[in-house]
């Protein structure tokens, strides 16, 4: 065991791990890039999942399979699922397949590094800054800093605790027990994270004080300034109001012009949960449902949703030059951030976050951009509220389908289509409307 | 725009994606699968940062850009990037490639969904159960839960937030201001997001009690005790220790047994972050060195480490049977988990985590388990312990190294080389001793 020579590794063949790869390659784009996006093919081929669990076989065992029954596997696991690239996908808030944002996930993969240092991520250190750069200026910022996260959820927690941790430094070291009661407002046509954020983060979900929307789900400034005082009169400190760009349910557009008024007047941390709503901005004509997300302290915004970057691809924004990120989130862990580095140490950027090892999320947004350009990208959010009111003036014209509402945010547009009445009679409601045209063959 | 004809998408030819994912699957397959594994090239093409972004132009710009010259980026993205699947890659806890849990993370990619809900990943739903409970047999359990996370050190967080909420179920609404101070023990040589969890959970890094460890970097028993006994003296409540199997630095495994004891007189959650070493638990001849892990109520266990799964894949599991992860976690969002499906809404595990997207971390590890068998993970783990004794055996005999010690856990464990003498003389640290031999050419 211990001699000279040198240990060789009991499995593999590289012939053959080339050979498994170029199958299922081959497999991915049979049943999924080709099969998956065919209208005259399922979006699902349903099961119980009793039955689902008899088909598939998950079980692991001692022994290993062979080649064939791999790549039999895969096929299997590719027909029960559901492909989201696929025409006739409505389930949820992500759809479609860009093809040069799946070949950055791909390039990802392969290379399989985490983005916590430049000596080990290069490449995506400094493309993940370059990103992040792009969306602020669409933000309105010309400076500030920001991190790609796990998911919308997780980006709303930092803003929350950012915003925590700039009022009451001490909390990082002291807990909340050092700190006055806080308090954050949301409308209740907020995400269902924000709440399950204050829990996670030791506020409890009583510290969200919801504030009542309007008949088209938007967060009512005048309600949020009596909440903020009703807080107050408690004794309670109010830290942020998170402010939501494209509710989960009703495509709402906060107005946060009026809401950074309040925040201004009270000195509290603005949060935009833009998650959905964000790419709106890469839009001349609608980016108007934006307006004043410039004056945000955060943003959080995830490019996997509207712009089909992939699951997952959630950028937190921040205004603020002061490095609030690293001495908000930073341990200094001498095994990994090094400071006599041969290169600036601030490239080092894993000590922003709360994660240790954190994936690559930046490359499929790039490369898409790189491939589609701001244009591409402008013409997909112009072409889903194109569609949208497609689908509205569709479903007027059938028997059997009612308005509930006609959204708000297109009449403000002043690019409203001509038929629309502002009817809102109840039976279906046009959620997702900002649904983009995903990659079909069947509509090319 | 509102007429009955169908809206056509203005980009994008079906034919030409699929030329452009064949070509970066070849390019892939080129640079990072041949050349990248290939000890005769590179490890990485090293560039300081100002230089990098000069050679790789990364800004994002309004007009998008030819498909030859997508593919010529992302061969620079590859080129300037680390191959973490090189020979001679040794920076962190992860590397190597295998092949199936690539195949697996590019179906993953391809299919493009959340493992929120049964209907949107019925595949995977049921997949991520099976992967899991093979894992808690693993640990020692019959029954359980669990979940996968973005990595260790939220696995590291959910443990903390299970065990206060199991204590205080009031903290999930009234925050941790209701509740009375808290403390949690972990040895000094625990990973960095045991305090960095504490913060963010709004709990403090002072609630953080550094148990003293050994010579070996292993928690002392005795030091834990007498710590839990300085924190009730102080009015402080106790209600977790973290202990560590696989420490990050020196590769430690904290005496489970011990611990174990000492948590149940006081009556504390046991949390094992074994992120990086539960992977040994595959391995008849060391798994004794996570003993009593069976009696732990947690245990965070990354297969993106030792076993190559890829980034990323952690798997928090649980020994409870109450469903404390769906209490403790759970908003009942009704736009998601309605209530009234045509399935058992049980699967729609999505409630479980405080995040709402959620990857699919467990394909990778699944298909590549199915290859591989349990007796070929076990050989690899195996494996790994003998090339670690090789590099000590051969450090022994080279000019201008000294150890700074051998690993007891490689003494204790009945198989030591012959030639252990528990030398300690400083100059270098046999840190990565657990590194299995990677995909590699030249190896094979």
């Amino acid at each position: 065991m211990a001699d000279s020579k040198p240990l060789f590794s009991p499995d593999g063949d590289p012939m053959a791990a080339e050979a498994l790869l170029r199958d299922v390659f081959g497999i991915v784009m049979d049943e999924v890039i080709r099969k998956g996006t065919s209208a005259s093919e399922k979006v699902c081929e349903w099961k119980e999942p009793e039955e689902l669990k008899r088909l598939l076989d998950l079980e692991l065992r001692s022994e290993g399979e062979a080649a064939e029954r791999i790549l039999a596997r895969c096929r299997e696991v590719i027909h029960y699922s559901v492909k989201t690239c696929h025409p006739h996908f409505f389930n949820q808030l992500f759809s479609g397949l860009d093809p040069h944002a799946l070949a950055g996930r791909i390039v990802t993969e392969s290379l399989n590094t985490s983005q916590y240092t430049y000596e080990i991520a290069p490449v995506f250190v400094l493309m993940e800054e370059e990103v992040l750069k792009k969306l602020r200026s669409l933000v309105g910022w010309s400076s500030g800093d920001g991190v790609f996260c796990p998911g919308g959820s997780i980006s709303n927690m930092y803003a929350v605790n950012l915003a925590r941790y700039q009022r009451y430094p001490d909390c990082k070291q002291r807990g909340l027990r050092a700190l006055p009661p806080l308090a954050l407002f949301a409308s209740k046509e907020c995400h269902y994270s924000i709440k399950k954020g204050a829990a996670f983060l030791g506020l409890g979900t009583d510290s969200v004080r919801v504030v009542k929307t309007d008949e088209r789900g938007k967060m009512i400034p005048e309600d949020l300034e009596r909440q903020i005082s009703l807080a107050e009169a408690e004794g309670i400190v109010p830290f942020l109001v998170s402010a939501t760009s494209g509710t989960t349910v009703l495509g709402a557009f906060d107005p946060l012009e009026a809401i950074a008024d309040v925040c201004q007047r009270h000195g509290l941390w603005l949060h935009v949960d833009a998650a959905w709503g964000g790419s709106v901005l890469l839009s001349q004509t609608h980016r108007h449902l934006l307006d004043g997300i410039q004056r945000a302290d955060s943003v959080a915004w995830n490019p996997h949703k509207l712009l089909t970057a992939g699951l997952q691809c959630s950028a937190l924004l921040l205004r603020d030059t002061s490095n609030l990120l690293r001495r908000c989130h930073g341990s200094q862990a001498s095994y990994l951030f090094q400071q006599d580095k041969f290169y600036d140490v601030a490239l080092d950027t894993g000590d922003k976050v709360v994660q240790c090892g954190r994936r690559v999320d930046c490359l499929k947004l790039w490369l898409m951009w790189k491939a589609q350009g701001g244009q591409g990208l402008e013409r997909r959010v112009d072409q889903a509220f194109a569609l949208a009111w497609y689908l509205v003036e569709e479903l007027k014209k059938r028997e059997g389908f009612e308005l509930i509402m006609e959204n708000l945010s297109m009449c403000v547009s002043g690019s409203c289509p001509p038929a629309c009445g502002g009817s809102r009679k109840a039976r279906i409601t046009v959620k997702g409307w900002l649904r983009w045209p995903r990659y079909s063959r069947s509509a090319w």
